[in-house]
């Protein structure tokens, strides 16, 4: 029996793995759960899937007090030690980190460091903290398993191969809503068309991010920090279809790919039952007729420049990422306010970047306080930035 | 240093292992060759590869007699007992088995009795003595690794995973040259026609093998005696780019795949350097965007009855698939001869496994008796359809 601790479990990933735990309660065994938004969804979760554990996180609380309403029974905590305290539970098997933002940084650190397993779906744990991760697994011993359809996709295919023996790693990118625009045609692009993601349904902000490629620059950066591989070695290629996850190259030529229809409850269950295989009918659902044709194509660089400059921020290195990150966040978010136009949101993040980035990493509070320097920096780009289409505009 | 027989060495297989092997001079050791055929080329072999043993099986010497000209130095040997002698030398720890037909079997007993590594690319080893293989393996401790793309593709997703991990395994197959065409119009098909395939560069015999997807029936049941998986659980799709060598389909709903532009020398090298992989730059050729678009299709089996037979075979059991691969050989050259017509092959085999098919399998000599006598039966029925064709033409 494995014992779960779910971060975040009112979000997408939070709820897909209720579900997929769901289907095998033979083999995992909920205890904790854990959320930042949503209260009333929160309690139901409790009410429903009965966790020991129930914790609510800072946002919740801080947003402006009041009666918490009737809760259902569980060991209730709130804030942010309840959260890091839940990683430490020796009832705990498996953290599933799918908090939302830099805030999922520290229980990434602190899990790692009690030598449990890691579910991530957290991408700032590895984006801005990815020196202080690698760091903590190995002083603490836990296992690191990522939880993105990309990264899982990668582990499968390096089960029982040496790091050695592999030569590149291809990401596999949707390419978005906007593959085949023009650079001046992007000028127009509307939010609701960069929300209208070709095969896979998310969050607001990592389907922008998809449009944008960011999504894929940050999981590059990701993917140097999990397998310990080379930029030279990293390598993207569009695949509108999202059914190749992704490529490991060998040595020898040999190329392996994981397959699969797009769903995020198998890297979840894979991530929870490693490095067994769980038997599940639902999941499935494996047609290559259906699937075919398979098309791939190159990155558009000369459109899709905020993925260049992640690699950018990536090969940098040092606080570069994590300014990256931040500074992406913000302007994606000014973006879908209509604050800023699509191709300006590369000029929000290439100043933090010039700004705050490569600098040295040396600590979890050096990368938080960068993560709010970047997102002030960020923040006053997009005012000029509107302060100048105002003006264009009169 | 891995030390290298290779049982068939002036055949296309055997020479892409001495070009692989070449380029690598550091990792592998070429300690004897044998051929059945094409003595100048085979002692050309010798001259240049310098192997410590040299055997010329009986094919070669019985083809009458006469003087075979001068031998460069080596331990010469002729005929089966010098053949299987090389599978017992303490000096050889893989032997790559690239015999054609029945005569391969032998070899391949012997190989895995000896508990050495076989590099199995004859097909008729598993085809025909399928469950004596099997036998000899658990019996000597010998490993046996396939040489076939497909086989070797199944491998290569299986690494490091328990086979009660596997829902299906998928064989990806060219199609051949006559993908989408109708029965009527295979009446029609010739022997160049036939000749002419899309993708990789092989003999006449296997060539025509992949225009009837005979080819695929027998690696189908190649893949059950090697994986030990069940006819139900093996699948095939058409995969006309051939760049995608199969698929494994896990019990979670995961499906590897291995990839890759089609050489023969990769799945060489990874047998031969199994569970390592070789640097070898020159087999590093992936571009997915060059590879784009890959395409999968149903296999049309109302016109490739020939493939639906062999999967009867399979199904059957015991002397039945030896029978397919038997007659199959005789129909093929009979085609190739212009003796009998492409839908006429399925006749042919048919014929014979109705008459010979079925038995248990209970010794190496029943299994090449069997195989005799099916080539006769197949041989009569290319007669009677001769006579048919005659009569139907006056």
């Amino acid at each position: 029996m494995i014992r779960v601790a779910i971060l975040g479990s009112t979000g997408s990933i939070g709820r897909s793995t209720l579900e997929v735990m769901g289907r095998h309660p033979d083999r995992f065994q909920l205890v904790a759960l854990a959320a930042n938004r949503s209260l009333e969804a929160f309690t139901d979760q409790v009410r429903r899937h009965r966790p020991r554990a129930a914790v609510l996180a800072a946002d919740v609380l801080s947003a402006g007090g009041g009666p918490l309403g009737s809760l259902p029974e569980a060991d209730w905590g709130w804030g942010r030690e309840a959260l890091l305290e839940i990683t430490q539970r020796p009832d705990v098997d498996v953290v599933v980190n799918a908090l939302v933002g830099a805030a999922g940084l520290e229980p990434t650190l602190r899990t790692l460091e009690a030598g449990k397993r890691l579910a991530l779906a957290n991408k700032e744990s590895l984006v801005a903290g990815g020196e202080l991760v690698v760091a903590a697994e190995k002083r603490g011993g836990g296992e690191l398993i990522p939880v993105d359809s990309e990264h899982s996709a990668i582990l499968q295919c390096l089960e029982g191969s040496p790091l050695e023996s592999v030569a590149r790693l291809i990401l596999t990118a949707s390419g978005g809503p906007f593959r085949g625009w023009s650079r001046d045609r992007l000028r127009e692009a509307r939010p609701s068309q960069a929300l209208n993601h070709p095969t896979w349904s998310m969050g607001a902000k990592i389907t922008v991010d998809s449009a944008t490629l960011a999504n894929k620059a940050l999981e590059v950066i990701e993917a140097h920090f999990l397998y310990g591989i080379d930029y030279d070695a990293l390598g993207v290629v569009v695949h509108p279809q999202s059914i190749v996850h992704s490529f490991v190259e060998f040595v020898d030529g040999s190329v392996l790919a994981q397959l699969g229809f797009p769903t995020m409850e198998l890297p979840l269950l894979y991530a929870l039952s490693y490095p067994e295989r769980v038997e599940d009918p639902r999941l499935r659902t494996w047609d290559p007729v259906k699937a075919s044709p398979l098309v791939f194509e190159e990155v558009d660089r000369e459109t899709f420049t905020l993925f260049g400059l992640g690699e950018r921020a990536g090969r940098e290195g040092g606080t570069s990422p994590a300014v990256f990150n931040a500074a992406n966040e913000v302007a994606v978010e000014a973006f879908l306010r209509e604050r800023v136009s699509f191709p300006e949101m590369d000029e929000v993040v290439a100043g933090a970047l010039d700004l705050l980035g490569g600098r040295r990493v040396e600590s979890l509070e050096q990368v938080l306080a960068v993560d709010r320097e970047a997102r002030g920096a960020a923040e006053e780009r997009v005012q000029f930035l509107e302060r100048r289409g105002t003006r264009k505009g009169s």
